[in-house]
Formats: structure tokens, sequence, C-alpha cells
């Protein structure tokens, strides 16, 4: 049989099994496909950027039923453990981000199968598949209105950049914000500035060739630290009178951790860390930076809590407050799916959408 | 002429001079008077925690008069600089704390001398003096009725302390607080925490004889890093299930600064550094600790603005919401200051009040 010959099992006790119309390739599906410093747990099926309908609901669930409008997270709010119950964190005690984990919580064991052998699970969600099973705490209820090849991308990267503006920098109508990393997540930081009237938006990346294309995200001013002697956070902190208002650091590197929290202000600067870094990064900088009030803080999924606060979300772009569209800049059908890992190798553009067949 | 035959100039522009009638004995004093690690100034008039009468005042002042009762500041408040206007700082970019200056900023000169020989200012107070001249951005009116010989202390070590904790850490009631360190700063932190109604109040000093004398302070637990082969972030970890909710650095010294963030817990635990480090420190932790939701920042004189602020704490204390005297221990006459020298030298008590003569 074809590639389609893997078995879906139905949802058992809280799970729903989802339909996917649409996904999105993120970089942490690149980065777990190429296993490279993680534990490899293979076969996997990969994609959790993706929006569909339910098809099934099992034992348990009452929030969701056949026919509704969803988006997958790969990060999940259980609503009863005490970070679900904080009004200050979304990392949910039992459905937190586990990218080690390949099985479903209730039995341990796989929903995907072909010919009898186990296909594993990524991030609880699995996405790039047909149909695939999730958590009940994954899943986000959504306005059934939504275009859905819209607000897929709302899943992950988008969510996570501008939430970590809009719910953790909170920079005020006015202020000023630095942005490190031009990928989608850093764009989408950069979104988030825009809608909280930010007067002066200070983008830094290695790539100079992304400069052109993030005009359209309101940024004002671009930083090639490749460009100055000086460290990048002393460019910035003479740009701006001593220092950023806001700075949201988007690429993982901890060296441009440091530089954003080191280019905020005195007295009043938050800086905010989003990039996944590597195992052995260390953050360092001298107390005396702490010291004169300045705050460091990290954000996870744009501290958003799935369930409770994506449908506001959606709610935005179907208002028009938010751009979805500008981050999608190709489109392949789910069989040219290895052209969208293709694009995003090679650094071009910013969301591929693969539509699924079928 | 004997010890007082020093002369002290009358204000000039936007000054005031003081009659001085309480110190206490700061460790900044102390470490400034050792001049181990800076730029000695010598000769200098130490002194910065003290309370006061204005005598006169010079030109341009019109917010305080002769007769009003006041406490100096080591770092003010002008009032219009960027700093000041800003809600979110106190550090005043006119009047902010400078440890190096010895002179007045209206004319560069000081106002001490003895003998034609230029005596130099120390924090813009030197208040070991009967008499010395300050900016009047340094110096707060307050409550007449107020007790000097009490509410001296309010102005620098206890409103450090308590406003790291009532004004950034900002623990809701009923949550797990830990301290570093146990000197005045940090048992003013235990205050701020008391006072917010956390429910655990954990301490963490090397120094096992300041166990008892602290209970007075609303300590719940005492942790001395000797007694555990973990780091003792790990420590508070097992003893709170992960992490408590807030946490405050007083000693200075890295390691604990690194202990006190990592001591806190994911999703919403803040960090907040006071103590002062050495000038070649490095503070590091893997970036992990931050994107899972830890912030970590620092507050300088508790994030108090002089001026704006103080009354308001003088007001605490005249309502008995604040205890300030179960942090004075001992007691001397201005000519005995030597011996609050020697009490702080051993570690013996927390302040020493020192009563001017004549």
């Amino acid at each position: 049989m074809s590639r389609t010959a893997g078995q879906v099992a139905p949802p058992q006790k809280l799970e729903v099994r989802l339909k996917i119309l649409y996904n999105a390739l993120c970089h942490t599906d690149v980065y777990f496909w190429e296993a490279k410093g993680q534990t490899p747990l293979f076969p996997r099926i990969l994609g959790h950027e993706a929006a569909g309908i339910v098809e099934s609901v099992g034992e348990g669930v009452t929030d969701l039923k056949p026919g509704d409008h969803v988006l997958p997270v790969f990060t999940g709010e259980c609503k009863e453990c005490r970070h679900c119950k904080s009004e200050e964190s979304n990392m949910c005690d039992l459905l937190r981000i586990n990218t080690d984990r390949g099985v479903m919580l209730n039995d341990g064991k796989t929903r995907f199968s072909k010919n009898g052998q186990p296909i594993y699970h990524f991030l609880g969600t699995s996405t790039f598949s047909e149909y695939t099973v999730a958590h009940v705490g994954c899943v986000v209820k959504i306005n059934p209105a939504a275009p859905l090849d819209k607000v897929c991308v709302l899943s992950c990267g988008i969510s996570t950049g501008m939430g970590a503006t809009l719910n953790v920098a909170k920079p005020k109508k006015g202020s000023t914000v630095a942005v490190f990393g031009l990928g989608a997540v850093g764009l989408a930081a950069c979104e988030g500035a825009r809608m909280a009237g930010a007067s002066r938006i200070i983008c830094v990346d290695l790539n100079p060739k992304r400069f052109e294309e993030a005009k359209k995200f309101g940024l004002t001013e671009f930083v090639n630290p490749n460009d100055h002697k000086k460290p990048v956070q002393e460019v910035i902190a003479e740009m701006t009178d001593g220092g950023v208002d806001r700075s949201i650091e988007c690429t993982g590197d901890v060296n441009a951790m440091i530089s954003a929290f080191e280019c905020v202000h005195d007295g009043w600067g938050v800086a905010v860390l989003v990039g996944v870094p590597t195992k052995d990064a260390a953050f360092k900088t001298h107390p005396v930076n702490l010291l004169s009030e300045r705050t460091l803080k990290g954000a996870f999924f744009g501290k958003y809590k799935p369930r409770s606060d994506l449908p506001s979300v959606v709610e935005k772009y179907m208002n028009k407050e938010i751009q979805v569209e500008k981050f999608i800049t190709h489109q392949v059908s789910f069989s040219e799916i290895n052209k969208a890992f293709d694009y995003m190798l090679k650094g071009e553009g910013l969301r591929c959408l693969i539509r699924m067949e079928g």
C-alpha cells in the first residue's frame, strides 16, 4: 500500500481524533527530523502547527464534539494542575511540551501503526497525517468561521513571538523595542510591538537579505552585528540614548541573549528570551546590569494558556488586528512536503502552508 | 579646637543645610571607610543613614524650609529627568548614587573644610557631622511627629530590603518567599514578606547564630548551605515542591545570586537581586531556567523614589505596619562612633543608632 496505509486508532479516554486540513512547517519539526542533539525516536510522525476538525471524541470528553474547528497545540492545558490554576503560568504540569515522549498518556501506547508496528507521536500533535489523536487538553476549539488555512499558523510560532511581546515584554505605547532574529517568531514579536504601538522597532539579524522583507512587519531600523566593531548592545544603546525599553530574543543563540539583555535601558528595561538554546549554553552577565533595575524573563508559547487564550488570538485575526497572511510565504500540497523542508533549510520565506489532501 | 573645628559652608543653589540628630551605621560606610576595591577619596565625611532638621536653604529651594524634619538619602530624585518621570524607575539621572564624587554639583566644590582645606562629601549625604549640606533632591521631608531616632533607619537599608520585597518581588498573600542573607537588608526583606502575608519565609545564611535572632522577623524556616551536600537551590526546591514563588538575594555573593534565581518555581517564580557584587562577578545560569518562565530582576533602594515614596514608608511606621525598633540593636553617642564600627565588623546586631550631641 501507499504512504496512506498507516492506521490511526480511535481516541481513548480524554482524547480526540482530528482530521487535519492544514499544516505549516515550523523549525522545531526540522530540528527533530534532523535528530541533532536529542534522543532520536523513530519512526515518528512530525508536525505540530496545524488546524483541523474533530472527527471523534473519547470517553470523558465534554468540551469538544465532532465537527468542531480546532487548533492542536504542542503544549497543553489540563485546567487542573498548579500551573493551570495559576494566573501567571501556562506550563501545565500534565501536558507541558515533551519532546521525548512518543506515546499517549492514557495507556502509554501509540495510536499510529503500520503493519502492526507502532509509529510514535511527536509533541502530542503529529499533524503530518490526515488523522491524528491528541489529548483533549492539547486541542483548542476556535471560531468555526475562522479560515483554517490562515489561523493554523497561530498554533505555534506566531503566537509564540507575538505573545512574548504582548504578554511578557508588554511595551507601552510609544516605547522602543529591539527584536533579535528575523525568522517567523521574531517577526511575530515585531508584529506584537506594532500592535502595542511601539514608536521604534529595531531588528537585529546577521542576514541582510531578511531586512527588506521584514519591512512589512513594521520594523523601523535594522542592525547587522557584522557591520559593527563594538558589541551590538552598545550600538543599540547609542541609537536609543541608553537602551531600548523592551527587547525580545528569538534566535536561541546565547550571545544574542546576552546582547538582548544588555541592550535594554536601566531603570525600566525588560528583556524577554524566546529562542531555545543548546544544552550546554550559559547565560552570563555582570550582576550590576540587573541591579540597575533591568528585568530578564523567559517566555514559553507567548505566555498563552492554549485552551483559555488562543480562541481570543483567533478573534484578533478575525477583527483584522493580527495580519497572519504576511507570514505565509509559500504553499504546497501534502505530497510535496519535502519542498517545505527545502524552503526552511534554505532560509527562504517564513511559513510554508501544507494543504492536506483527500 | 576640638573635633568640631571643621566648617560647614552655607547651602548654595538647590542645596539645604541640615542639622543631623541621629545616624545609623550601614555596611556601605564601613566598606568605603576600608576603601577596598574603590577609588579612595580622603579626607571624607562618611554617613548616609540618618535623620535631621533643615537649618537653612539655598537659592531656589521651595519644597523645604528651616525646621522641617527630614531624611537625607544617598540617592536622589530631581523630578525632572527621564527616570524621575518614568513610573518604573527610581534611578534619577542627576542624583543617582555616586560613590566616587566628593563635591557638590552646583560648583564642583565641597561645603566642608578644616583650616581652609577641603573635606570631601560621601554619597551626597555625609551625615557623620553635626551639620551637613545636601542637594534638595536628596532630602526627604517627613511627618514631623515621626521619632527621628527610629525612622532614621528607613533612609537606607531597611527600605532597600523591604521595598525589594514589596515593590519588586511583590509576593501574593499566602506565597512562599526565600531570603538570602540575614543582615539588616535581608531581615527587612523578610519584614516585607511578612507584611505581604507570605505563608513561608525560608532564610538562607552561612552563620547559624543569625537564625535565632532572625525569628523575630517572621522567618519560618532556615537553611544553612553548609549543612547540605547538594546546592541550596535544590534543597529549597525539595522543601517547596519545585521552588519558592519569590526570592530576594541580599548578600551580594554571586553564587548566592545564582542559587536565589534557580530556587524559584518555574512558570511564575521571580528572583530579585539586592546585594552588591564585586566588580568581576559574573552571573551565570542555563537559559532554560529563564525560558521556563522564571523572572530575574534587580532592585535599587527598594524601587522607592526617595522624595515621592519615603514619606509614606514613614507613615507605615507611624501606623505600626512596619516595626523598625527590632532593627536597632545598639545605641552609642557620636563620640563613641568607633564602637558602632566594631559591632558591624564583628557582625554583632543589626543597626547601631548613633546619637549626635550638642
